[in-house]
């Protein structure tokens, strides 16, 4: 399991008073990179070094609690299946106290970043995102 | 059918060159707020007038082309379920060509804005809902 | 003159109940993306095709009026400044009424893509540059 | 002097492969929100139970070199000015290596907020913002 320790900012949220919607999905994101940086798939050298890219073919969230500007929010993030040539990840947002108000699943293909076709995930790759329960 | 025509914004995109997820939500959201201002529920009016707020409880969506900056998108929201308290929305992105390049879907509760607990949509909102089909 | 007709969305807005600070200066960008492209420098071109990049260097914002959700906002564009190698922008926000509510000014350099060094802007991007008054 | 470490994030770049820059600001305010926090001036007190705003009435920024995702940057916010009823702070981001990469300006106003005027920064906050230097 990976960890991120965030707080709620200003521009998070919206004139309603709480976070708006989507941008739970830019934190569950800040948390994946961060993941994948720990592993040894950092973002920069994905994007500048790598034969492949791994867009985001599904996502989905829900919102259990009211988060509001300064909520100290801990982001939980779990790889939920790994397949040939797709992993899917869950994050967990828990308030202070531990509760949970929200959680986010994306779903990534991996693709050739010159055919954009399908391919299947390295070795490496695969181990890191199966060894992250 | 309400409907939204917008371009990719350079914003929008991120470093690997597309249209970063979360902000495909954000997208929809310009069409809902489009689609509440027409049938009388501006999203100014209900923050500060009204007795009910509406937030996302569920949000998904599926990316199925490749989004640069400068892309013309059309956004299409129709109606897909009003229930007591609640309702859902569908939000289809068709490209210049008119093919569908993604969808989201947002589910949506009606809270009492004093003790935000669930409180039934008004008749007059349900009907402009349940017409936009 | 360039202009560009747009209303502030929720995500433009934070919990104070205004427009994010920072927003102002993407709201800006919107206008100047469109300018691009109507003389023909549109930003996937630049971005795909060129072989130079436009980066902004220095930005500054003033705020003379609050902005909330829905607010109808007009942003005029006009070309303060072309050097050989720079220019720079200024954007007037009026609301409904005409009233300036806000104006932003960016300065950008002609980067050449692959040295990064500053590089001429061409004959054809000056002359639209100059045009816009 | 108060300090944040922040990596810039994927949702921070645009497809021309860097930060864009109204994200710069994004990241000071970032900055400023943890100092107020810090100083017992956190925005959930300031928008939920004090009597006062402070909103930003001017922001500037520069961009000394090229930001990507990944990046580690630090924000070094001091206050640079405290009038009667209104400061102005200055933050300087510095690469890894220590190395000025860009800096932010914002000047701020405090309003009362209800009557939307001018209105003395209290002793309290007074003397927080002039012990950040």
């Amino acid at each position: 399991m990976f960890t991120l320790n965030i707080s709620i900012k200003l521009h998070d949220t919206d004139a309603a008073g709480l976070l708006f919607y989507a941008n739970q999905f830019r934190l569950a994101h800040d948390a994946y990179e961060g993941f994948m940086e720990e592993i040894g798939f950092g973002f920069a050298s994905i994007i500048k070094d790598s034969d492949f890219l791994l867009p985001i073919v599904h996502a989905e969230a829900d919102y259990k609690a009211e988060l509001s500007v300064g909520d100290r929010v801990t982001v939980r993030l779990t790889t939920e299946k790994v397949g040939d040539s797709s992993f899917t990840l869950a994050y967990e947002l828990l308030d202070a106290e531990g509760k949970p108000v929200g959680s986010v699943k994306t779903v990534h293909v991996c693709l050739d970043k010159v055919t954009r076709k399908k391919k299947a995930l390295s070795g490496d790759l695969r181990s890191a995102l199966e060894s992250n329960s």
